[in-house]
């Protein structure tokens, strides 16, 4: 066992950084009860060391010399909150390959560069812990690593981009897409430039580590298809609705006989299934497996404060396990081929606007039985001009429905592409 | 580092104990990978050797003498899923005593005598870990103790009894009471005797286990007030219904400057709330701490196999971090004062049923503010004979609530004593 006093380093000392040593000093009694070890920060690389701090470290810890944390014999583990790929990614090799474990809370870091850095802490004999860098403080990485072991995750459904979450909530209660955004850019919720998360892409991230962990083969963000919600209308919302359900971003990493999918997309989700209840700029992500049926994990998936917990407890675990790397092997131990996307199958929701003319429900419907898509439900809204078709397919390969929304979209009375949707079903308990 | 091949033991193999051993042979691969070890059931004792099982235990293995248990100095620990209280207890001592580190599925040993368990696990340096006593699969116990040590948790919101919340669902689709309890037994969510689950003990004991690894300070079912569900009448629900509420039975362990509060009671859920989206037999638990806001985790709260995985996750983690017992010291490092019942504040529905008279109304209104207990809404409902009034209070000792309550029974136009729920308000995000 380490000794009671262990002396710990900070890659950042901004928003989290401050934060993580806040905690570590004001539940320092809390840990040493639960572990027997008070962790301390000693140094503290950063950019700037005249910068106002909202929690001000003590002297002599900030520094600009990444050296000063890298040669420092006494550090028994480094949390990288800088964020960035580099040069974070190059002090993060180097610190493991020094034999220094290392907690990041960076989850373009990892999405991106998970390979070599655990190949690095594995040829090191030393931990990469990671929590932080999904959903913050919900430990979605530490129950799938280590209370999911026995259980054969299948499916990871999850909800894990909040700035997305708060404007559908928000589009449910009336507003607009503009107005929601406008408003989630006042509350701090989302960016001034809001690309990467109402675009998917922040989500697909998030999924990329989550399906490397759950399935134990690599996956990057390359490998995620995804879409965003600037596509979504007040008339999506409401129709919704009206199928007793409502509109999310979800992101889905489905195992298929062998082979992985991983893709983010609005979807319309049943209103009894526990992603539907998810409001506002929450997270949530649910684990389905063999034994454990499914596990659903809420909260909020952002935040200094909220991340910074996550970096601790991971901090606080690599101390506590120092000697076992219990459960901290690379999670890859396989390569599993992609499931070619046409593949999966689902349950989608179609709308397709119309000319209002007699027969054209019927060439629509003409045109996905011809590619073996069959109708579930179907309503027909007449509105000027035009009307709209809502409908919601029975479960059948995503390949064979976009084939029939060509031959839908090139029907004369079809306006424009339709709009389509996989429908996320209640488990039917 | 223990050796790859790990001998263990089971006390009991019944339907979760061979559910444990299948579950250690089917994913022994999973788990030797992701932890260098392999964990062999050597040793599993039962009361008859040859009644038939589930998944049959391999020739020489079961046993009816505890001491092939307690004598075979090769098991490294031992899983008790044999339930009950003696001689379970006593065996469970006596394997700690001896140096086996113990895991226990066990919810009603570890809420009544935790304390001895404990003492005896800390004296002899060796882990007791119980994550299966609570909501099955629902990493709860792991997430508190590991994930959660730096946020100073101050309540937990549970919904534990998947009994209960099943009836209660089924009310909500229009059943009553005596009915969806009949449905629950058909489909095997409840028992033949009914009263551990409806009447709020089985939940009660979850709560104190919960409360204890939470607050720290040791809370047994003695110390918690409990009220079922059997006087839930579908004009309950109605009503509830009618606020943008469900009811469900909630354990609400509270930190109230101090002083500990743990209680288990029909509660009027908003609607947005994450604990009103739980439905049929699933459980959940929300955590709220400082650092993380608020943690909900939602699962299946029973069922062989769902315990047996966190059987399989806690005999894991043993294994894993032997020598170092990382977090599982007893969590009791304090002793905490119970709240005196009557200062919980809350806000509170209430349903009194009147005679429909000129003057009832304000005559209710006068003895509620008499106490102090002031009110949100109101509504009066006539009916054949007499009326009804529905009634959320604003935030009020619950104490002030109950003489007010008195009060109002003694009424001459005031038939029998009102309903009283507290009512779980959304976080308002």
């Amino acid at each position: 066992m380490a000794s009671v006093d262990v002396p710990v380093a900070l890659l950042g000392y901004g928003v989290v950084g401050s934060a993580v040593n806040r905690l570590l000093v004001d539940s320092g009694d809390d840990i040493e009860r639960a572990t027997g070890h008070r962790l301390r920060v000693v140094r503290a690389l950063v950019r700037d060391r005249e910068r106002e701090r909202s929690y001000p470290a003590p002297d002599g810890i900030l520094t600009t010399d990444f050296a000063d944390v890298r040669d420092d014999p006494s550090i028994a583990v480094v949390a990288e909150v800088m964020g960035g790929i580099e040069p974070t990614g190059e002090y993060v090799l180097e610190l493991l390959r020094g034999g220094k474990p290392v907690v990041s809370a960076n989850k373009q870091l990892i999405a991106r560069r998970g390979d070599e850095l655990f190949a690095a802490a594995s040829e090191a004999s030393v931990q990469l812990r990671f929590e932080a860098s999904v959903c913050a403080a919900i430990p979605v990485i530490k129950v799938l690593r280590e209370s999911l072991v026995a259980t054969n995750v299948h499916r990871v459904l999850g909800i894990v981009n909040g700035t997305t979450n708060f404007i559908l909530t928000a589009m449910e209660a009336g507003a607009t897409y503009a107005d929601a955004l406008a408003e989630a850019q006042r509350l701090g919720y989302a960016e001034a430039d809001p690309t990467d998360d109402v675009s998917g892409a922040d989500a697909a991230a998030k999924m990329a580590i989550l399906a490397t962990v759950a399935f134990g083969s690599r996956v990057t963000i390359a490998d995620v298809a995804y879409e965003g919600i600037e596509g979504i209308r007040p008339e999506h919302v409401r129709a919704a609705h009206e199928l007793d359900s409502v509109i999310r971003l979800v992101g889905a990493a489905t195992l298929v006989d062998g082979a992985v999918d991983v893709r983010v997309h609005p979807a319309l989700v049943d209103r009894h299934h526990p992603l539907a209840a998810v409001e506002g700029p929450f997270n949530a992500i649910m684990l389905q497996g063999d034994a454990i049926r499914e596990i659903t994990l809420e909260g909020p998936g952002a935040g200094g404060i909220e991340t910074a917990s996550a970096v601790v407890a991971d901090m606080v675990s690599v101390i506590g396990t120092t000697g076992t790397g219990f459960l901290q092997n690379d999670a890859c131990w396989r390569s599993l081929p992609p499931l070619p996307p046409g593949e999966l199958r689902s349950a989608f929701y179609l709308r397709v606007e119309v000319a209002d003319r007699v027969g054209v429900l019927a060439h629509v419907a003409e045109r996905l039985a011809a590619h073996g898509v069959s109708i579930a439900r179907l309503a027909q809204h007449a509105h000027e001009p035009g009307a709209s078709l809502d409908i919601v397919t029975h479960e059948a390969p995503a390949g064979r429905v976009a084939a029939a929304l060509a031959d839908i979209a090139a029907l004369d009375d079809v306006d424009g592409p339709p709009a389509v949707m996989p429908v996320i079903v209640d488990r039917g308990v």
